[in-house]
């Protein structure tokens, strides 16, 4: 089934479809969207039982949540969905006006979107057509394991690329299995991938053999077969068709492809076969990573949503309040002291143990450090009485007429990895969580994590291991590993207020979250929050 | 022609070549290359006047400077080269074994050398026969100016995203161009994409007008006109086709795509009238960028060796020396005082100017910081004395019998941007260059930029603009912009020192070239030589 927000798009992938041997069983043009939309079409097909696959076209969304429950639907039924999204720039000038959605890059919202969903999003054309071919015949990989049978070395190590890049596990064959193989053609390669070599044009049931001997080891749940040219004639399509049917038989689960160029008529009898032929290699291996993604999505539990996060109790302007609300709602946050004189911040400072930070405190002073409001590294007393003298005098010249609250007396937290943890009110699709490294490696990993908020715990874990620069937390290079588990908490945490704080604020900014080795935790070391805007959408 | 290492995968090109309508002059296997070679093959096919386009399979070489000159013969003929390299395995135990090609990462250095010389890089075979097909009729674009045609807008977005991820320029369309296509349908999409819509069904002349508008306002050196699947219908074929063969006889030197679904027989019709015909509308997007690729390379002046490098004298084992040499070779290196005691050391630093580095100084200690042989920000005479007793004592401790020339005292370069720059001897194509960012961006930024060394200036030039991170060092979030210039410099001075002394060296170390703000040049801080291993290959 296909549904497009695009008649020309629509069109156009209903006949590409067709042309690849796929039936359409509805296609949906939703128009003007004045009453059925996007949403309401994914909905239809997602319940629809002649409908195996939904391939959808999609420019915008008015209804954020709505389009998220027909993909669940679609998700609770084991329906894959692979959707083209484009048109970040349609859906305009609401979003780029909101701040929160500038930061985030709308596309990237629905990336977030699509990755809770379990879609897949297509780049091309060919992907969304060869993803949801695919599909046809509904079998999933139990896992991402993948066996390359190849009569060119060559092909075996380009696929074998592809499958690294795309995440999937080119297994190694296991000894037993090897060895068997070796005793079949001792000039074969028989680690994974494997090479029949030209052989198979002497002897065609190499071809069952091999498969036969790959897939008993048990090592793999998908397989692809490379036979270049062999579907091309007739003789020889007969002979490979005669060799893998009892590999179909043999392993019914095993999702089974062969890459070979193939006239029409023997691409539909290794079809009705029970395989999926692809002509490129490096399209093959991707439609097994769309399975392997499937698959995953499928067996994760249903989305249930987290308990509410606690209700901040405002005023939770300027960072002093913003911090004391987190800390409320359970966020570990950086001990500090407000002090109103320098005898007062010396104390602080003695107390909290040095060195110490010390930071303006003023509601109508957002950013800090743009009038020299933060001075770091005090290593006494007499460097912090001088330095609230500073900040004072900075703050009378540079901000004249700003209340000042007094000024921030925080130990500096030493040794850590600064990361950001975020959340956004998305025009469309509500809440967002992001996380992302901070610092200078703000400016370096633009990819932050995203997902629809609020995430529960598992959900956090997931989006700290697809942190970008996640190495760095990792303890590259001789770092210490950082303390993701305690990453995860607060990520959860923060998407939990978020959500639940939507009608009151338009995000949470808690920036630096320094995230310290493994066992010691993280600390909130700024934080802002923004209330919500009177005339936001 | 096709030249390939693998009989396999030559001859499943070869047939989907042909299937694609290109005409093969030759292909070749080069099998076990007990004498011809790949290279050959590429000198054969670069120099054979029915060759139009080469495609070669590549999984290793033995001689590097033979497969560049043939590289270089086919640039020289303006005649496309693309390349599929797998197999950076394949080149096997030699590469792995010596320090620096496994540094730099062998498949990069083949990434280097087809940066230098032109060639195109296939990830696919898709790629590399769609790329081959392109060059067909032998238009290479004026520019990277991209006008995108279509009768769907969402396809003219999925078009605009694909140019712009690949360095193609969807410029906008002029005013007055503009103006005019807005009269001829007041509904179109005018800007760039153009969306005639479907009204094109009703009057086909709307394609000859608009690509006529277009094109004649001068601003675009390609045209893609995406028209769905209207080369499957006879009668929409022969309106389509008498719309566009007036835009090419008008335009003789554009390029000019079409992507549409369109039967063998009417993609043969389109092709004889001049036009490119692509199913996928990204893959004619990816096309054009190729072609714009070949052009670039085609334009640029003929590689010159630049003038040779200045030898170097040995010894340079140890930092001290290998700056010295580096220095007399001309590279802007960090003052610096070798000392032998503290007072001497205070000394130094007074002259130098404090704060001060100070490190030890021994050709047996080569990993420095791993005995805490480097002590930073010392800032007065005192600091000085204290930490030379120090750094003898560790050196004591922790490497008893360490030759020890003394203590360097070096000034403090603060307030630049670290990067590396380098030479290695890949045992394939001997000395190469690389540039990356240096300190904890090296691991952030994998991906160093690699060229055949020696490059001049303008190659120089050309490295830095392609360093990834290279936002870090224009100014990106109010950082000052670093001396791009003599980063440039200093490059290509070491590249020709590297391969100046390739005989006596393996490779030269320059971490950290710490790079200062505009105008201030930049200082090597650290430096190692690697003379030549004798057992090297």
């Amino acid at each position: 089934g296909i549904v497009s927000q695009s008649g020309a798009f629509g069109s156009h992938c209903a006949v590409a479809a067709r042309r690849r041997g796929l039936a359409i069983s509805h296609w949906i043009a939703t128009g003007n969207e004045c009453d059925v939309d996007l949403a309401d079409g994914l909905a239809f097909l997602a319940a629809d039982p002649r409908t195996e696959v939904v391939i959808g076209y999609a420019e915008g969304c008015r209804d954020g949540p709505q389009l998220r429950e027909a993909l669940a639907l679609a998700r609770a039924n084991r329906k894959p969905v692979v959707i083209m999204k484009v048109g970040s720039s349609a859906v305009g000038a609401a979003a780029a006006a909101s701040h929160t959605a500038a930061l985030a890059g709308e596309d990237r919202v629905w990336d977030a979107v699509f990755a809770a969903e379990g879609v897949w999003r297509a780049g091309s054309v060919d992907e969304l057509i060869d993803v949801a071919y695919a599909c046809r015949g509904g079998r999933l990989p139990g896992g991402r394991r993948l066996a390359l049978l190849t009569l060119s070395g060559g092909v075996g190590i380009v696929m074998a690329d592809e499958a690294a890049r795309r995440g999937l596990d080119v297994a190694p064959m296991p000894a037993a299995a090897a060895a068997e193989l070796g005793r079949l053609l001792p000039y074969a390669a028989v680690g994974n991938p494997v090479d029949t070599t030209a052989q198979v044009y002497n002897d065609m049931s190499l071809v069952t053999k091999f498969a036969d001997g790959a897939l008993a080891s048990g090592a793999y749940d998908s397989l692809i077969a490379f036979y270049s040219t062999l579907g091309l004639s007739d003789r020889l399509a007969d002979g490979l068709l005669a060799a893998v049917q009892p590999v179909r038989a043999s392993y019914p689960d095993h999702v089974l492809l062969l890459s070979i160029l193939a006239s029409e008529i023997h691409r539909r009898r290794f079809e009705e076969a029970g395989f999926l032929v692809f002509e490129d290699p490096n399209r093959a291996v991707r439609a097994v990573a769309a399975l392997a993604w499937f698959a995953a999505a499928f067996a994760a539990p249903p989305r249930a949503e987290p308990p509410p996060g606690p209700l901040l109790a405002p005023p939770f302007a300027g960072e002093a309040a913003a911090k004391r609300a987190l800390a409320a709602a359970g966020l570990a946050v950086a001990e500090e002291r407000l002090v109103r004189s320098p005898a007062e911040a010396a104390e602080a400072a003695t107390a909290l143990g040095f060195p110490v930070v010390l930071k303006i405190a003023s509601p109508d002073i957002a950013h800090k450090s743009d009038i020299g409001g933060v001075i770091v590294g005090l290593a006494d007393e007499e460097a912090v009485r001088q330095a609230h003298e500073t900040l004072l005098k900075r703050a009378r010249d540079r901000r004249p007429g700003a209340r000042i609250d007094g000024v921030i007396v925080a130990r500096m937290v030493e040794g850590g990895v600064e990361t950001i943890i975020g959340t956004q009110r998305d025009p469309i699709f509500g809440p967002v969580v992001l996380l992302g490294l901070g610092g200078i490696f703000a400016e370096l990993f633009p990819g932050a994590v995203l997902r629809p908020a609020p995430v529960d715990l598992a959900g956090a874990r997931e989006m700290v291991r697809a942190l970008p620069g996640r190495p760095l937390l990792e303890g590259a290079r001789g770092r210490p590993r950082a303390d993701l588990e305690a990453l995860a908490r607060a990520v959860a945490l923060v998407s939990a207020v978020g959500a639940a704080n939507q009608d009151a604020i338009d995000g949470i900014d808690v920036n630096p979250f320094i995230l310290l080795p493994e066992g010691q935790g993280g600390l909130a070391v700024d934080a802002l929050i923004v209330p919500r805007r009177k005339d936001a959408p």
